[in-house]
C-alpha cells in the first residue's frame, strides 16, 4: 500500500480519511445521522452507511462479478460511479443517466453499502504478492458445514451492493440505477430481496420477528456503543480496512411445514426464548438476562443446552457480532437473509457457526442454501469512493 | 340454483345477501370502511374487500388448483375456512391453527379476496348442465394475443387468493396461514408478489408510479361512484355473481434495457403523458382531459394515435374497468402485475386488450408472460363465505 494511504489511515479521524467538503452534519458519526424530515441517511463518514443504521424495512443484496479482463482502473471506475450515484440517490437526486428520475425523489432512508468478495484480489486487479498482503485472511468462502445445502445460484460474488430503504420502490430503482451504468465491467450474479415490518406498523425500536414468528435480533451490540465499535468495525487489519467491516451473508431456508407440526412449548425450547415476547425461558421480559444454569424441580435445564440461544451465546468476548438480517418469501420458499457484520470473520463468526452446525436444536427446521463473505471497506468522503484505501495504493 | 339463493339475490341489499349479525359499521359499504386507528378493513358486506379498497402497499396473488377428487363439499369446506381465517386475520386475530399468532397482531389493512377460475365449474363440483348455466361465459383463458409470450408457470388457476396489506410481513403470514390449512384439497399453482410505495412515503391519494417511472392509474373509476358501481360490480349475470366482479390478472414484463435507450420525449410520446406528473401531453396537470385531436403547427398529433393512452381509451361506455395493479421486481425480471376488475371480461376488457395487442407504441417494451381470469364472487356476511350464492344451489 502506498505511504499516502497508510498515513491517511494512521492519522485517524474523518479528516485523515480524506473526508473533505462535508457540512457539519457529515462529520464523525455521519453515516448514521438520520434526518427524520428529509428521510436522508448521510453516506459520507468514517464508516459506510447501512450497518450501524437502524435497519430499514427493505433490502436488496446484489452480488456482482467482474467481467473477464476488468482491471484495477475499471474497478475504480465502477466504485467511483457507485459513490457518486449512491450520494445522489440517497439525497433524493436522480442518478447520473437515471432514466426514471421521479423514482429517486423519495430516498426513504436509502443506504448503499459496498462489499468486496475474494475476486477483487484476483490477478486482474492485484499482483499476486500484493494480493497476499492486502487480502484479509478470512475473505474466502466459509468452511463447509455439515448442515449446508448450498446452491450455486446463491453463493459467492466478487462485489456486493447492499441497498436498503424504507420503500420497496426506492430499493428497486436504486438497484436498477446502480447496476445498469456499470454493465460493461460487472455482471449481476444474484439478487436477494428481503423485508421487515413496514415503517409505522410497529413502535419504533421493536425487535423484528422472523417468519417462524420468533423475536429475532435481541442480543446485538447497541449502535454507537463501545461494544459496537470494537465488534463491528475493523481496527486496521489489514490496514486499509480500518473503519471497515465484514459481511457474512447466508440464505437460510425455513422448513415451516415441519416446524408448524411442533407445539408451542417445543418451539420455544428450540430457541430458549418465548414466542410471545422473546423473553428467555428463565425470564419475563425480552431483555432479561437468560439464566443458563437454572433447572426445574426435576433438575432439567430450563433453557436446553442444545437450544439455539444456548449454543449461539459467545464462549469468549471475541464471539460477538452484529446481526442485521431480513425475511425472505420468494418463489423458492421462505426464510431468513442472515447478515452478520464483524471486524474479523474467522475469529468472531466462524466459531459460533461451527458450534451451531455441530449441534443446534433449530437445525432440523433451517437449511443454509446460500453463502457469501465480503469485506466492507471503510467509509469515504464526498470526493472519495468505497475501497479507495485499498485501491489507491 | 336453489330458490333460496335466487330469492336472497333478487331481494337485494345486505340483509338479503345473508349478512346478519354485523354491527352498524358492517352494513352497506362495509367492504371499504377503513378504521384508521385499528388498521382494519371490514371484509363483510355486499362486495368482497380488496377491490374498492384504497390499494394497500403490498399484494400477493396466489393461484391454487383443486386436487383431483375434490368435490363440491370439499370446495365449500375450503371457502368456509378461508372466510373464517380471513375474518380473523383481517381483524388482528390469529387464524385457526395459526402457528405464528404474533405475526397476525397487526392487520395493516389486510384484505383477502377470493376468485374462481374455470376449474371450479369442472365435473367434480358441478354436473355439466349446471356448469353450463352457472359459469360466466367469459370465465376462460383470454384469447391468444400476438404480443403474448405466456409461460405456463404464471398462467391459470382454479382458485385465487388475493392478499393485500400495508405490511409485507402481514401478507407473508396471511398467505401461509390461508394456504396451509387447506392443503389436502388444493395445491398452490403460483404466487406472485407485488408492491407500491410504502405507506407514508407519498401524500395519500398520490397515483402510483410503475417501474418504468410512469404515473400509472390516473384514469380509473372513483371508488363509491355510480361509475364504479356499474363498471366493476356485476349486476347479476349470471345471477349468483350479483355484487361480484371479475379479475383479469396479467404478469407483464418490462423490457427496461431497451426502454432506457429512449430519450425522455420519446418515452412520453409512447404513452401520451408526461413522466414528470402524468399530465396528458396536451395538458399540464395529471387529471387534465387529454385532447386527442390537438395537432402541433406541423399538423402532427400532440398525443400520437398509436400511444398507449390513445389506444387504450374507451371507444364506448362499455370499455371501462378498474386497474389496481402492483409492481414486481423478482429473480425473473421487472414489470407490472396488471390487475383489472370489471363486471364482464368479454364486453369490457377484451376489446381494449385486443386493440392494444393489435397496435400500441408501448408493446415494444412490455411483454405479457402470464395470464389468468377469475370470477370474483360477491361479498358475504359473518356466517357466510365467498361463493355461497353459487355453491349453495
Ligand atoms: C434461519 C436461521 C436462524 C433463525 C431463525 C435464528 C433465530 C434466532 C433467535 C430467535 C434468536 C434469539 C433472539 C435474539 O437474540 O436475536 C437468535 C439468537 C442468536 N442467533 Fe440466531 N437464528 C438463525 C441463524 C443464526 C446463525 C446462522 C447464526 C450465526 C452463525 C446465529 C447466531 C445467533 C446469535 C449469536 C444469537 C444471540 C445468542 C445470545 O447471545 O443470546 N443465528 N437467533
Ligand atoms: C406493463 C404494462 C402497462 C403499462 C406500463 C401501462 C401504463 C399505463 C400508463 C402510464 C397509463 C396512463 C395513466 C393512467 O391513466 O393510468 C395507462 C393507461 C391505461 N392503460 Fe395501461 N399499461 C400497461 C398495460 C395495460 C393493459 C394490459 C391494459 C388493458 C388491456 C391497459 C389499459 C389501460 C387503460 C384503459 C388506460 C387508461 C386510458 C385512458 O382512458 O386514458 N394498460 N397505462
Amino acid at each position: 500500500m502506498a505511504e499516502l494511504t497508510r498515513r491517511r489511515l494512521l492519522g485517524g479521524g474523518a479528516a485523515a480519511l480524506g473526508v473533505v467538503g462535508l457540512g457539519a452534519a457529515g462529520i464523525g458519526r455521519a453515516t448514521t445521522t438520520r434526518d427524520e424530515k428529509s428521510r436522508i441517511v448521510a453516506i459520507h463518514g468514517n464508516h459506510q452507511a447501512g450497518i450501524e443504521t437502524e435497519p430499514q424495512a427493505f433490502a436488496a443484496f446484489v452480488a456482482l462479478d467482474l467481467r473477464p479482463g476488468t482491471d484495477r482502473r475499471d474497478l475504480v471506475g465502477v466504485l467511483k460511479v457507485w459513490a457518486q450515484d449512491a450520494h445522489r440517490l440517497t439525497t433524493g437526486v436522480a442518478g447520473l443517466g437515471d432514466s426514471e428520475p421521479e423514482l429517486a425523489e423519495d430516498p426513504a432512508r436509502l443506504t448503499v453499502t459496498v462489499g468486496f468478495g475474494p475476486g477483487v484480489f484476483g490477478p486482474g486487479v492485484f499482483a499476486p504478492d500484493d494480493a497476499a498482503k492486502l487480502r484479509p485472511e478470512w475473505l474466502r468462502p466459509l468452511p463447509a458445514f455439515g448442515i449446508d445445502r448450498l446452491e450455486d445460484r446463491w453463493n459467492g460474488g466478487d462485489l456486493l451492493l447492499q441497498v436498503c430503504a424504507d420503500d420497496p420502490v426506492t430499493v428497486a430503482h436504486a438497484v436498477r440505477t446502480l447496476t445498469r451504468t456499470v454493465r460493461s465491467q460487472v455482471s449481476v450474479r444474484w439478487v436477494q430481496r428481503g423485508f421487515r415490518n413496514a415503517v409505522g406498523t410497529l413502535p419504533e425500536g421493536t425487535t423484528m420477528r422472523n417468519l417462524m414468528g420468533q423475536v429475532d435480533g435481541t442480543v446485538n451490540p447497541a449502535p454507537h456503543s463501545p461494544e459496537f465499535d470494537s465488534r463491528v468495525w475493523n481496527p486496521g487489519s489489514p490496514l486499509w480496512l480500518a473503519g471497515g467491516s465484514s459481511l457474512v451473508f447466508r440464505r437460510i431456508r425455513m422448513e415451516l411445514d415441519t416446524w408448524e407440526e411442533l407445539d408451542r412449548p417445543a418451539r420455544e425450547l428450540t430457541v430458549g426464548r418465548t414466542l410471545s415476547n422473546g423473553a428467555p425461558l428463565t425470564g419475563t421480559a425480552e431483555r432479561d438476562d437468560p439464566d443458563l444454569d437454572a433447572v426445574d424441580r426435576n433438575g432439567i435445564p430450563v433453557i436446553p443446552p442444545e437450544s439455539h440461544m444456548a449454543r449461539a451465546r459467545p464462549r469468549n468476548a471475541d464471539e460477538q457480532f452484529l446481526r442485521r438480517g431480513y425475511n425472505y418469501d420468494d418463489v423458492d420458499g421462505t426464510g431468513l437473509l442472515f447478515a452478520s457484520y464483524q471486524a474479523d470473520v474467522d475469529r468472531q463468526f466462524v466459531p459460533v457457526q461451527q458450534r451451531l452446525a455441530d449441534h443446534d436444536a433449530l437445525n432440523r427446521w433451517i437449511t443454509p442454501i446460500g453463502s457469501a463473505v465480503f469485506a466492507i471497506p471503510p467509509g469515504f468522503g464526498v470526493d472519495g469512493y468505497p475501497g479507495e484505501t485499498l485501491l489507491e495504493g
